[in-house]
């Protein structure tokens, strides 16, 4: 990047996670300028305590801000947990960018400015099961600031080690659900009694991992989504008896898993669009699962936390477009 | 035991599993005389190989077989699996006791005589999800030779790390499923984002612990058990939000998952007496969960397996009871 690029920058934003950080310098129009990657999510930090949040930021950050030290910052995810930098409690569903702007918390960086840190959303209402979610609210905001035409009436999935699906009406998130997909798959494939079929380095067949794939979803949708707990089991007994070759065993669990969580997801909201986002490789199997079950997505977006943050930035107030009334 | 009661022994038998062995001494009317138990299962034997499983075996019955060579030898469970002393391949469902015994293998132990092995059973036919067990077909034959009024027409549960739910018609195991609860407990108890909120000593609250347990199993029946990878991580949102103190969290997702297990188990042969075999503090956890569904079992019953592997050895002609046709 040059400096005439830089000259332009408006807005730090930040993805802050458990694993990683992500920094983003924008310009007034919601641009991208620059990128930057660190490993320091709040488990990772370089050291413990506040001084770690800071030092980890600086690294990302300042030279951004040194020149422009008066550069607003805003950042979401597991930063504003309970174990990060400063807690940002949940704002209540059903909840938009102005909800997150509303109970957002400030924390100084150590470099004489000041972060804003989104909260995250949660479900807490009588009748329907609690639920969380911390930095997806921001790829959904990110997703509609995109995507208008969405904001009416929709449904999001960001699938991952978490995959949650949101419903949207009138550009407020009105209701979540976290499925652990992601995290099932990683246990039962490399911890439970179904890894010891599974070949640690398979030579691929690649149609025959997406048959088996494909498998995976039909056993899922045969029996309604309403006995993982036993379909979980057929994955050795197909290897064991021989109807399946161990070398696909994993992407029939992988079929099985993902077909479980859209039987499931699929019964809120029926009708109205799906939008996937997140990584594009796991965003394209979860569209082949969707095929199978006759669904098409109305949207595949990559990670749309850039666009969420400058949308956030806009609410709080602390970048202006022309028009904004606040 | 005394030598008097030894001189009645007719028959040596042997659950031979994964992780232990247990030895039974019985006489020719099926009663017990003695019982032993070693750690070496087959998968912890004292040396690899042939070797590993003479001298498990010399260990625990050498001294029996000392003054009475001639008895014969029964044994089920993982000694008969592809890593056992000697594989006995599945019998096909519908499968009773003389299907065991026809399809049963013999190998020598080492001490001049031989053991006869039990196959497992599978259910491999068309249209059904194809499912294996090994061991507990000899359970289910020990609870039908105590319990003759089953045989007509009953569904036999045996909870534990996999779950086995047995489908009996007219005395023969007509089909089953596995069910992967206890595992997937363990998984996620203790390796999963759910046990962060876990305390690992909790000083329990008994009545607290039974009303979470309760409280898991009626979200597993409220949702129908459709949606078991988003309804797990409201254990941790329970806790987050304040709803459930972090140390009855365990309590309800062992219900939760008990109670999914339970409304995928039920739809099967329904109607049809049900019976529970296993550990009586498992079983007595299934039980309350089956009351909370208002479902009562048909009866009760400690590990069948020495009675199991006697109604096996009759099966063989190895022993014979007046009245026996074979």
């Amino acid at each position: 990047m040059n400096e005439s690029s830089h000259a332009n920058a408006a807005l730090i934003a930040i993805d802050w996670g458990t694993s990683s950080l992500r920094g983003f310098l924008m310009d007034g129009a919601g641009r991208v300028l620059e990128e930057r990657a660190s490993p320091h999510g709040i488990q990772n930090l370089p050291m413990p305590g506040i001084a770690g949040f800071e030092a980890a930021f600086a690294a990302v950050c300042g030279d951004w801000l040194g020149n422009r030290p008066a550069l607003p910052v805003v950042a979401c995810g597991m930063v504003g947990s309970a174990q990060g930098w400063k807690e940002a409690p949940y704002a209540a569903c059903p909840a938009d960018a102005s909800a997150l702007a509303a109970q957002a918390v400030k924390v100084p960086t150590g470099l004489g400015g000041s972060m804003l840190i989104a909260p995250g959303v949660k479900q807490d209402a009588p009748g329907v099961m609690p639920d969380v979610m911390r930095g997806e609210e921001i790829q959904i905001a990110g997703a509609l600031a995109l995507h208008p035409e969405l904001a009416d009436r929709a449904r999001i999935v960001l699938p991952g080690t978490h995959s949650k699906w949101a419903v949207i009406a009138e550009s407020r998130i009105t209701g979540f659900a976290t499925h652990m997909t992601g995290e099932v798959f990683a246990l039962l494939s490399r911890h439970s009694i179904l890894s010891r079929l599974m070949p640690e380095h398979a030579a691929p067949n690649a149609a025959a991992c997406q048959a088996a794939f494909a498998q995976g979803v039909a056993a899922a949708q045969d029996s309604g989504g309403g006995d993982l707990l036993h379909a979980m089991f057929a994955t050795r007994t197909l290897g064991l008896l021989g109807h399946l070759p161990h070398e696909v065993l994993r992407d029939y669990l992988s079929g099985l898993l993902i077909g479980h969580e859209l039987v499931a997801g699929l019964r809120g909201a029926a009708g109205a669009g799906l939008v996937l986002i997140g990584d594009p490789g796991l965003c394209a199997r979860y569209a082949e699962a969707l095929a199978l079950l006759d669904v098409s997505p109305a949207a595949v977006l990559p990670n749309t936390a850039p666009e969420g943050l400058f949308r956030f930035a806009r609410a709080a107030g602390v970048i202006r477009l022309e028009g904004d009334t606040r």
